[in-house]
């Protein structure tokens, strides 16, 4: 944590100097008509969202729900490493790693080939590969994740604070003479105390549906999901219960002969339990609601398929029935079909707005989170005009190939899942080898770490000419994070995580020793030469757009990480770029520079296979995702790349 | 993190449910006349203290301080790790990781040779001995530490938190009849807004006074501060600068050959740094105050001492100056000397009001607040009828006893520090060679960072007869953690973050394999049988110490660590004391059992130097030291050891 740069604040450094109280930040959230942003939905892709907007007090954001307030009880649980790396960059990422259930190893159970009436384990494995993320996966209820995100914001410049109780009755988007600045108006059905209903209209630059499947803003786009809606459906249920099934604080897949599937998902505080139990196929025209499930059926069916093991639950703290539909909406904005190049998206829809499917992977919030910490920082971007409005339509191209992928992958693991068990006595060739399955949620493993994600080459995603340079760090992919030791003051942390969620590009150059093992000249100074580039050269990233007066790390953010060892690396061989000057008072930042971590095993070059004699630069986004990876001296390209997405000052 | 035990609650888990509310939990904390215990003072002793007995609700606690609000700015900064050790049991740890500096490496400075108006680095060490904790020595401001105990407060079910404004103006213990059950009186002077004073006599069973250096407590006592009141005078401020001083981000002792010393000490936030400079020696009876001394005047002196490298102070937060003084009250609560055994304690003083040294160790703070942690969980024992009431005579005897030995390192280190540097040069003998310097502080490595506390023998201190059996947890010193992998879910953690700041004595029960190289018989079951003696002997502390009703883990918490590791662990090797059935439903508390972790290292058994034939068992107190280790087998002396401290249900 960085704080103190403009003068000494006592207090809680976590909590922002306020925009409307702190004379350097310009007077900004109030409640108004006029909006830059307005996010309808308070879920995890609308929170996500907001949380990003709330860090700049040069836009205004609105929030609206139309529950009464926060969620007390959440229906998602899991969150996936990759979005723990998230939680990091919006700094609460310890909060949850200590409230949370923390998902070590996955157990799988099947048809005890000796009884087939009773179920025996039949393996147990790590949940997560090692050095896939410095993250464990977790669970935790998704109301808390509310809770963290809902003070993210209230702690932030803007002091931003959702307004509940409004339900979006209306829509529109002007469209040429009559757009002006703010061109979606929302009409808002506001229900008071005593039962009348005030109808608001906001106007706004932008506006985003987070307001789940049945989303009014899709609805007013006129987008249907498209997909099966419902197949399958499942109870779940959170209990605190007293069982003797020896994998009870396990995750744990279990098949049982002929009574159904459950998967059970340890909770967080050690005494709960989720439960996902598979019910009956559902009659085509048959709608959840209708079958009439009571929790106790819920409850017989998940003892039945435990047995011989035992489950008496003592409370239900909350339960539901769903169907399985996996379905999603061919675009994730108001540009219509065929038309996408002419002309720029006001209205954007994200997470279960967009794409629906099966709890059982876990994906659902995650997936949503990322969607909008997808668009955040773009949104940011162009309000802030720094970005070209064009980057905006990288959003749905993204995000939909990604949800494109889940459902894929969903309909398949769903239906793995939900396949009766085959076993060496019921010779049922449709069944699947429970082994088979675990296989098979091995090799998806990274993928529903939400670490497999892969954006394509576009605007803002290099085409991995120079990959050979890194092979640990793939275009298009998150950025990997490593231990590393911070020069200044010796720190041991991990690199990632001076990616914070604050809209800013990162440069990391990684030096190259400039010397190969037939030719060994003098060290080849290139990571001198490329600072050199940034700071005095007209065509550098840094001076063509960091706005006057700014820091020079206000757009981009660049970090060296050295090879020598930081008891041996000297500071003088630091060009002042890496000891930028900051702030009112023009005080030293000491917190660009690292060197290997050489306790902890490999070090950041071994681990990412980084050429130690050339070294490499990598353009990381404000999302976390590497967006190039370039040479030392490809002064050009970087020129080229930032060129592309980035509005000059001159 | 445990919690919906006794069903499912919404909300944040770290907020205990409130006594006031909760009609399970006895009401209690109130503003009243008559209280359990009286805390004068809201320093690090005092909140330390009130946060202990905060978690108790039939416990009400007064904590009354002569500010009129919290502390905004603190002097103290310096965070060792015992007492980050300290902070994990009441569940802070982890923000004032985020929050503050790491003290990853110390460097020494000392004149350049070739040039002695310059300075030279002469040494860089690592600042903790690798495995010493599992927590780094850290800085951070002391107000931020009060907030986070404050917070801890308010959380408990007592909600417990200060009346400012309060000023002690007599205090009285009534003796023999008189004495009643609230036999000290203290009468407070409060200032109202019109400048008028009220007076509120308190009447409580316990008064501990954590007023500091001036203690209006010991006063009342007739007890005297003895030594040194004063010898040197130093400075210190925290200040923004801008510096081309090479390690301005670590921790450095610098002596110059003329100018004196300065002890660079960074602070949290990455900008901000303190700087103690030495100022010249005082006359006799010239008091710091009379002598006039600016921040320019500190300033000047700092850039004189780090000549050739320059220090443009563009910030002063907060500068002070100040006397070392080593002085030492003879004992720490109110029992006249010489006729300790007759009578019991009712006023304790800890902190400042008991020892006063100089700062630049980093003791004070963590010194005073292991006072006050020491003291609460016996108060709370003898409060809650659980401990016998001469426990209360071993806080003098043992934290006294430790302030001797900081009074002592002390003296030593600052004249260490004070002395001129002996340099080829200058030919003083008097002077003290910068690499004895360096030297001295490795070697108190362990000193400083509050590990090297050892109770002696005594009522809760065992004599150490089975020591053999476990060199790495030795008799009276604190629990040192090491990683293992709880069984239930496969997590990996720290054994002695089990350790809660919430009263309870431990168990920790190590597995011995009974196999020996040359005789291999099958299992011992050593733990089994201890598990039986401890569920269903009479002689069972557990059975004989738990009231009525309470869960079997309220009084002594029993934890067992196999050396399987925790794939290969059966459940039916455990006996049900291991997987107790609690609360209101009866639920099954899965983490009382743990394995070794084979990833990280060696294990516990090698790292602490267990036998791993025979096992052992350790007997932990409340403030995670260790009381005894015993054989599995040694029921009879576990027997006692719990009869001397417990007062029995029968």
């Amino acid at each position: 944590m960085q704080f103190h740069l403009n003068g000494f604040r006592t207090g809680d450094p976590s909590v922002a100097p306020s925009a409307s109280t702190d004379p350097e930040i310009k007077s900004a959230q109030s409640a108004s008509e006029e909006v830059d942003v307005l996010i309808i939905g308070c879920g995890p892709a609308g929170l996500t969202l907001a949380a990003q907007l709330a860090a700049f007090p040069d836009i205004t954001t609105m929030i609206v729900d139309q529950k009464p307030g926060p969620l007390e009880l959440g229906q998602a649980d899991g969150i996936a490493c990759r979005t723990m790396e998230m939680f990091e960059a919006f700094g609460f990422s310890e909060k949850v790693l200590k409230e949370a259930y923390w998902v070590n190893e996955t157990s799988f159970w099947k048809p005890d080939p000796e009884n087939p009436r009773n179920i025996a384990r039949s393996g147990r494995i790590q949940d997560t590969e090692d050095g896939l993320s410095e993250f464990p996966h977790v669970i935790l209820n998704q109301a808390r994740v509310h809770d963290f995100f809902l003070e993210t914001m209230r702690n932030a410049p803007t002091r931003l604070d959702p307004h509940y109780g409004r339900r979006v009755a209306g829509l529109e988007i002007a469209q040429g003479e009559k757009a002006g600045t703010h061109p979606v108006s929302v009409t808002l059905e506001r229900a008071n105390e005593n039962g009348a209903q005030t109808i608001e209209t906001v106007r706004a630059r932008y506006v985003v549906g987070c307001d789940g499947a049945r989303s009014a803003v899709r609805q007013a786009l006129g987008k249907p999901l498209l997909g099966d809606s419902a197949n399958h459906a499942w109870g779940v249920m959170d209990v605190l219960a007293v069982s003797d099934f020896p994998d009870i604080r396990l995750k744990a897949a279990i098949h049982s002969a002929n009574e159904g599937n459950v998967l059970i998902i340890p909770r967080e505080g050690g005494y709960l339990v989720r439960l996902y139990i598979e019910m009956d196929k559902l009659n085509k025209d048959e709608r959840v609601s209708n079958r009439n499930i009571t929790s106790e059926q819920l409850i017989a069916a998940a003892q039945r398929i435990l047995h011989p093991y035992t489950l008496d639950v003592k409370e239900v703290a909350w339960w539901s029935v769903y169907e399985i539909g996996q379905r999603l909406c061919a675009s994730f904005d108001d540009r219509p079909e065929g038309a996408v190049d002419d002309r720029l998206p006001r209205v954007f829809i994200a997470g279960d707005a967009c794409h629906t499917h099966s709890p059982k992977a876990g994906q659902g919030m995650n997936v949503s989170m990322q969607d909008s910490f997808n668009l955040g920082w773009k949104l940011a971007g162009v309000l802030r005009n720094i970005l070209k409005p064009e980057v905006l339509n990288t959003y749905s191209d993204e995000r939909q190939a990604i949800a494109q992928e889940l459902i894929d992958f969903d309909r398949e693991f769903a239906k793995m899942f939900s396949a009766r068990p085959k076993t060496s006595g019921n010779g049922d060739d449709q069944g699947v080898d429970p082994n088979e399955f675990q296989r098979y949620f091995v090799k998806q493993g990274r993928f529903t770490a939400g670490t497999a994600t892969q954006y394509s080459k576009s605007l803002l995603t290099g085409n991995g000419t120079h990959q050979n340079l890194t092979a640990g760090f793939p275009v298009g992919m998150r950025f990997h994070s490593a231990p590393v030791i911070r020069f200044a003051d010796a720190k041991p942390m991990q690199l990632g995580h001076v990616v914070k969620a604050d809209g800013r590009w990162r440069i990391f150059v990684f030096e190259g020793s400039g010397v190969t093992p037939t030719d060994q000249p003098a060290r080849s100074g290139s990571m001198m030469k490329l600072c050199h580039f940034l700071a005095d050269d007209l065509a550098s990233p840094l001076l063509r757009y960091t706005p006057p007066g700014a820091d020079i790390d206000a757009i981009i953010d660049l970090r060296a990480v050295y090879q020598t060892d930081h008891q041996s690396l000297s500071r003088d061989r630091l060009h002042p770029l890496l000891t930028p000057r900051k702030g009112r008072y023009g005080l030293i930042d000491h917190e660009k520079v690292f060197c290997p971590d050489l306790k902890t095993g490999p070090d950041i070059f071994d681990l990412r296979n980084i050429d130690r004699v050339t070294g490499c630069l990598v353009v990381v986004r404000p999302d976390q995702y590497v967006a190039e990876v370039l040479p030392l001296d490809a002064y050009a390209e970087l020129t080229a790349f930032f060129d592309r997405v980035m509005i000059g000052r001159g």
